[in-house]
């Protein structure tokens, strides 16, 4: 038996998991970055029992991962903070990615039966 | 508050994401299928609270995908058939992926608490 | 010995991969074909001699691909076409990608020395 | 007019793009390097025209981008170094990805016509 709290756990991951692989290594420079933002909250918003995605992408840290003259870096975990909110079956979950001991951490902040 | 379960829910669903979005749209061909098999399994178990993943490319659907002369088609859920095991904290999930209905559906199969 | 003329081939060769792997995979529905677009070719104009990027994403064959009752699909080479401008020491290389015979071809189109 | 030399650059490009961009992202430790190498060649492998695809991933690099507890990190261009062989209607291209000055550079090494 699996309980809806949990299937909206799941469901949580999946997105995270989702945004996370397809988007990282994609070329990004503070020129690029809203773009890059927008489209990644409104791909994975498609997915189901996703109601919202913010994705925050951090100019000052893009530009300083530019290591080369070439002018971009590719994006990673540590570029970026996503917030995201998960509805399935009446149950809300809360969930964040952010840095923590150097680790784009993602974490279920709370669950709303 | 979120319990064991719910977090090894969340961690099955990163799992699962990050295995599709990584590698949908890798060139494949039935020459290739067993060392994608085992690059994707390998690649997740890194990931935390990763027990086991057994990936399990169809061969006669990737045979079937090929629509063009160039003999190889690309990576997509409708070929493939996936099972993980997740342990976090002495709970155990085990998760699918197959066909259902035209959709690779993930699934939550049990949680053993 | 390498000409201007064939790096600028192989740069631009360069691009057309990066943007079909980094992409191919991506949730998309008609709400979200317009970020996407935008996301795709902001990106790839970081990249070293990449001059300009146009994505067309047709809403009508997205609609089309929806083949489920989540209301979006995947992105693919069969529902867009691209075409890129590549400067590399005054060599101009056009390209396009489109479809021909069912398969998404990556064409150089011209090289202006 | 596109000559067989340009459009082998052209295939050649391509190629170097896919795999990066296919692959950058993947979880890999020293334990999965192996399986990852094998699987990225012969993905590549299947696309028109390339003849052969070398991967080697740096074991020590990869142990020595581990920064995080969780025992792996994430494939970027700095890890590996890729040699490919593109065949076009008789031109041979060689080409070679490795790290200069920081970068993973991708570079045309000959064109054999």
């Amino acid at each position: 038996m699996v309980t809806d709290a949990q299937q909206a756990c799941f469901e949580a991951g999946i997105k995270f998991g989702s945004l996370y692989h397809q988007f990282a290594g994609t070329p990004v420079s503070p020129d690029s970055t809203r773009s890059l933002e927008a489209a990644m909250a409104e791909a994975i918003e498609n997915q189901p029992f996703c109601e919202s995605v913010d994705v925050s992408i951090d100019d000052e840290r893009v530009a300083a991962a530019i290591d080369h003259e070439n002018g971009y870096t590719e994006l990673t975990g540590s570029l970026m903070t996503v917030e995201m909110r998960i509805d399935y079956e009446g149950v809300t979950a809360r969930t964040r990615m952010e840095m923590e001991d150097g680790y784009p951490l993602m974490k279920l902040l709370d669950i709303d039966e």
